[in-house]
């Protein structure tokens, strides 16, 4: 018999394939004395060989399905292996310690690793500690015989299962084999479910405890529409999710003949459709679903994917490409928003209490400023190539944004004096996310040139409830009159200036939320590439003067997110 | 020559002392092999020797300053110090493994504490982890010849420096000599300040490096009113200081003859001024200093004074006690607001990334039911003697609203079918702390009784920023006009219903907020004690009309918490 698993539908899609446990074996230990030696040493010699032999197979799987650049990371695992020094140290301290093998990696493991992570000026070497602790676990599990999950060996279709998804794992994975993603944990603004959804890959995420039901080679359905995991369906169930499958394809078929289309309400009113992106390399998913302009580029990646800060110049570079590709469409660079969740190795922030509200995006770069005028630099310069236009996030005071905006100022005066061609004309703007911000709104759309509402911080800091802990997650309410009427005094304030207002939070393509916005008058909406079109086929059906007249009873009438929902529901029947 | 320190002013009023160190000494130390364990014992036998001495001279000390409960914690630690196995193990470590006696020391108390810690379903054990770190701190700073801090055996005045003041320490201050605190770190809401306004002792915190500049014994004045301080002042210094001291004891003593008198404004209007306690000992002083009410009584001190969960009884006489104390003026009780920086130790709770956007207060106790209508019945019981009200902690939406309210009525109906005798007429209200349920203000007050600002929380999550954290501490802005206009919305959402508002944060307190807060009409001030009198004085000259007009510019006019400071001090020349 089927079982069936309710979570949160992350990706749009149907999946049908065997389940790939991505999951961590139980690598504990006790430790022993022995007796003898030169038997444990034999057992860490072979574990070690074995290893070799997996590591050398996947070095060999990844550089034929991810390239040479992913393989060269197993390359480095295997010359940790063949380490004289490392190997050596754990047989002397099997000998001198008559301790057991396992305890002897993971002490002497222990000793280099947190020795690499403590030269915190040499983001070589602490890349090295983390080299360390994937070898270490290998070889542990060859130690006490269970087996660990190599993704990169995958050859066949597979849904992938996992208590989460973390950035490494999901850069092990190929997307030709890779159908579907379970997860244990995570929302709809989790790195599983924003990666999913870039990578077009039908998910479900919080699904309860996948990686404790599924078995590896179950056949597993994942239905991202519905936020549905199937384990073991029935022929019968099968052929319906394949029919689910194929009327999902045939609408993406039709919502693919919008590509080139404006998008345009019932009533002939225009709304901006753009994407959010990370790399310039997203620039061309963006362009294939239809984006009218890149509504946010995360600059944060271009710090994140690097081991120490990235020059002005490799900055330059990939502003410079992601306006080019955009060919003339607007592109709003985000400056770096770094801390919270985002760490850089090589730039130690504050442990703190709270990161959320602590040291973090233009709070950094205005303490910061030799990191932030070097990115300021670079975007003058590719303004020159394309329709550039800047955004400050997490600013909180009006003195922020004029200490941010004068800091540009300077930079640009700068680069015209010495000759460096900039764009003439250039939007300055900020996030709104802040609700402090949101309260000054009039006061600031004086001096920016646009909003751009972050609504996964507004939402987070508006109900004091983090977006990454489940045990508050019931307050993440997008609908909630509260949060309606922070986004309707964005608008209004920008409007009210002569200024645009646009979102780029995962709210920009949520189709609950779209009429309400499109009523409110919101002029750019910014969501993944992979939600844009779905957006714009919703566009078609709606007429604004009704879309506002629900916007305002949203706003006055409504008390809670449940109430909005239903009468958004009894709007589109 | 005198040397000056820059801090916050935490608490009014000169200190003229000298120096007591409350800092804590390095007691780091290498391990060594050693050839001759007997000595090593040896070393060890003085050490816990001489710890004992300290501990009776303490003791005695204690009982006769602090009284007896006070003392018996030093009593523990003198049981620990003659437990055999403790000391017995400790000494096995010695003579097994040839190590120095600090090294055996803290890797036996070390597992001593862990697994009593390790119990976390009892209290009692988890405590006695608590004393074996502080004797174990004791015994190593005589094996390392290093002194360690005794406040209990301060027994002159003194200025105690420190680098932050936790709960612990304060616990053991003999107030009687105790002048005035400066400390290194916090802030004007940060517990060491709190604490100080409490006992009314001048205080200086965030000065800077108060531990390293100042040396045990040196003369420090401390200047509360301006957050100075000065080391080895000057004898004119000294004497300019003693004036200044006289000006502020004249002054008090000009503020305490408005003990008795109502609160009005030049122009006749009466504001209530209340105070907020933590226990029902606190009764005593609200009523010395002309409290006109309770508006917080933070029950959560019931419960994190205590070894486990309070019972129903327990809470009763609490809450009987204080408004009997109170005789007849209002106490508003807050529920449990547990959780962010509060932890009780028979309660674990999550670990969290964010633990102020997390699981506490009103989260907590729609959870945990068991908790909340213990709480409930106990103050409903209490409503009898005297006037109580109730209100919820960190509400955001109206569902958790109606949620709380409705358990209440449910309580409220059992007791009344019992026979239990309650008061006819409670008033059930809210905190205002978080930013979405001031934007539901108008629904909220269809509910609520009452509405009461906390403004620390409300400026930390409306600033997305962590009010313990130094590197964004800049954006701790209570006059913002973002953060006024929030107020104004609870006030006038409040008042549009017929509802009452308050304030019960710092700010309620404020000399700069006070004349905007009475110019927007909120209703009740709930402040430390130590501030009523000084803000009676204030209101006496305030003139509401113009304070209306200064409140509305504020609001309108004004960008920045600058422009709000300079605004008001141009209205009180």
């Amino acid at each position: 018999m089927s079982k069936m698993l309710k979570g949160i539908a992350a990706s749009d899609g149907i999946a049908i394939a065997k389940a790939y446990m991505l999951v961590q074996p139980d690598l504990s230990f006790s430790q022993v004395s022995i007796e003898d030696p030169e038997s444990e040493i034999k057992r860490l010699d072979t574990a070690v060989a074995a290893a070799s032999e997996d590591l050398k197979l996947i070095k060999q799987k990844a550089a034929e399905n991810l390239g040479a650049e992913e393989a060269e990371v197993f390359e480095a695992h295997l010359t940790i292996l063949s380490d004289p020094e490392l190997m050596g140290n754990i047989g002397d301290k099997i000998k001198n310690d008559k301790v057991n093998a396992e305890a002897a990696l993971k002490d002497v493991t222990d000793m280099f690793i947190s020795m690499f992570e403590g030269m915190t000026d040499n983001a070589y070497m602490q890349e090295r500690a983390g080299d360390i602790r994937d070898v270490t676990k290998r070889v542990m599990s060859h130690l006490l015989g269970v087996s660990i999950p190599n993704p990169a060996l995958i050859d066949q279709e597979v849904v992938v299962v996992a208590h989460d998804l973390t950035p490494s794992d999901t850069a092990q994975l190929n997307r030709k084999f890779v159908k579907g993603f379970i997860t244990d944990v995570g929302g709809r603004t989790s790195h599983s479910a924003i990666m999913s959804r870039t990578l077009e890959i039908p998910a479900v995420v919080g699904a309860g405890d996948p990686t404790t039901a599924i078995t590896e080679g179950d056949m597993v359905i994942v239905d991202g529409i519905n936020g549905d995991g199937i384990i073991n369906p029935t022929a019968e169930e099968i052929s319906t999710y394949e029919a689910k499958a194929k009327a999902f394809s045939d609408q993406k078929a039709e919502w693919e003949e919008l590509k080139d289309a404006k998008t345009v309400t019932a009533d002939g009113v225009h709304f901006d459709l753009a994407a959010n992106i990370g790399t310039p390399k997203d620039v061309a998913g963006a362009l294939d679903n239809g984006a009218e302009a890149v509504g946010l580029f995360r600059s944060e990646f271009l710090y994140m994917d690097a081991s120490e800060l990235p020059s002005e110049d490799d900055q330059f570079e990939a502003y410079k490409a992601a306006v080019e590709g955009m060919n003339g469409k607007q592109v709003v660079v985000r400056t770096m928003d770094i801390g919270g969740d985002k760490e850089l190795p090589y730039l130690p922030l504050p442990e703190e209490m709270n990161p959320f509200l602590g040291y973090r995006a233009i709070r950094i770069s205005l303490d910061r400023q030799d990191i932030f005028r070097t990115q300021l630099r670079a975007l003058l310069r590719a303004s020159h190539y394309g329709q550039l236009a800047i955004m400050f996030p997490m600013i909180a005071t009006v003195n922020e944004f004029k200490a941010a905006k004068a800091i540009y100022v300077e930079e640009r005066t700068k680069l015209i004096d010495a000759g460096v061609p900039v764009a003439e004309k250039l939007e300055v703007g900020m996030m709104m996310e802040i609700p402090a911000a949101v309260m000054n709104g009039d006061h600031l759309a004086k001096y920016a040139d646009f909003f751009s509402i972050g609504t996964n911080d507004l939402i987070q800091y508006s109900m004091a409830a983090d977006r990454g802990n489940e045990q508050v997650s019931y307050l993440y309410q997008p609908y909630n009159p509260s949060i309606l009427r922070l986004i309707k005094m964005v608008i209004d304030t920008a409007h009210k200036e002569g200024k645009w207002a646009g979102m780029c939070g995962e709210m920009a393509g949520d189709q609950i939320a779209v009429p309400i916005l499109a009523g409110m008058g919101l002029d750019e909406f910014s969501m993944s590439a992979s939600s844009i079109l779905k957006t714009r086929s919703l566009m078609k059906k709606l007429d604004t003067t009704k879309m506002k007249e629900l916007a305002d009873k949203a706003v006055t009438d409504c008390e809670t997110n449940e109430e909005v929902i239903a009468l958004v529901e009894s709007y589109m029947k």
